[in-house]
């Protein structure tokens, strides 16, 4: 049976083998919820960046550039990291540049791994339903907060590996056991877990409360988001 | 107030400023246990070090010399790891020099920090005590497994931020939520909760189950090791 495990930052991934396995990387506030909401809206390929550099260096390209420090955009990006950037008829059939503080940093920390998909709330789902199919190894890549544990994206571990579990994985690693029981434990009000994280306040106290909420959402979308040879791709 | 932070492994600590914080380092199974059941019988000092080499320096010092890897005594030292290698009246007034696969590299990782407290059940409130009477900063830090998270450590980190909650200290972090949000959940039967981590369970195939009984004891001695210019003294 193919295993389950989690690890809760990118700086961890080195002590874990990554070939001949799936690496799911989640980043619920904001950026792989976002991606997603941009592939809804049309967007053709996605190029997740490490620097503000490397990203401002596709603008001549005529992609559409995103980039976000910090919580807050970056100046001279047409769009930051909200999902809310990404609902606009403009963006269909254009490519995309994106970094972030976070969750672009989690895509290229995952590259040596067979495949890398792209999971939120809002697509966990669609990721059940390929990693079951795929039936590989799997690890779930938390983003974190500038590589230190955070909750919201442990408790979309928790509610990814449960499925998994019940879809037949192995699931032996302590990580996914401790992610497992805090989703249990948040499951019945999951806005209400969230907001207490400290990400979610930070959030608050920059008056985008309104991204959480968009981001707490199951199940909007139905494909998964994949990561290969330097683009995301639906 | 002073803050608490959680760490999961001594790879992450690096993302945190150490100065002018105290840490208590925490390697429930079984370093930080054992060192306390040394001081207990007599031990002088403890000098815990990074490589099997380094340690086996010592032995012309007339030092006992322990050391473990992957679990296992280590060729060549007279004591592992376990709680009851160091319940000998023969280590009285010597002084230790030891290896482990965790807990030794993590009290190497905090050498930063203003003060290193070394925890475990066993000396669970005497740790409280004296953290509430320093009143400053503290990061626990878990010694994990091979860096990657572990729960008997984090349960342990739950159970020691919420007795500093309850004692006046501020607890912002996710990690630190998490790991209460663990340890409320798991406290009415904690070897059992311990029990099905992977950790215990290397332990159950290497037949050393009652190690695990001896460290899930709490508070049976009331003094705090403190790591201070090379040593660990009480």
């Amino acid at each position: 049976m193919p295993q389950i495990e989690t690890v809760y930052s990118p700086s961890l991934i080195e002590h874990y083998s990554l070939r001949g396995k799936t690496v799911v990387v989640v980043d619920i506030l904001r950026a792989t919820t976002s991606m997603c909401v941009a592939f809804a809206h049309g967007i053709s390929h996605i190029v997740p960046l490490v620097s503000i550099y490397e990203t401002i260096l596709y603008k001549p390209q005529n992609y559409i550039t995103a980039g976000e420090r910090n919580g807050q955009k970056v100046d001279g990006f047409e769009k930051g990291n909200s999902p809310f950037d990404f609902m606009d008829a403009d963006i269909k059939g254009k490519p995309l540049a994106i970094t972030t503080t976070n969750g672009t940093q989690a895509i290229h920390a995952s590259t040596l791994a067979d495949n890398i998909y792209i999971g939120a709330f809002v697509n966990l789902q669609a990721v059940v339903d390929k990693l079951v199919s795929d039936n590989q190894d799997t690890i779930i890549l938390c983003a974190g907060w500038k590589n230190k544990f955070n909750l919201e994206d442990t408790l979309f571990a928790g509610a990814l590996a449960e499925l998994l579990y019940n879809g037949g994985f192995e699931m032996n690693d302590d990580a996914s056991i401790a992610a497992v029981t805090l989703y249990q434990s948040a499951k019945n009000d999951l806005p209400a877990s969230i907001k207490q994280s400290a990400h979610a306040q930070r959030f608050e106290r920059m008056g985008i409360e309104k991204d959480i909420d968009f981001c707490m959402q199951m199940n909007i979308y139905d494909f998964v988001p994949r990561y290969v040879e330097g683009k995301i791709v639906v």
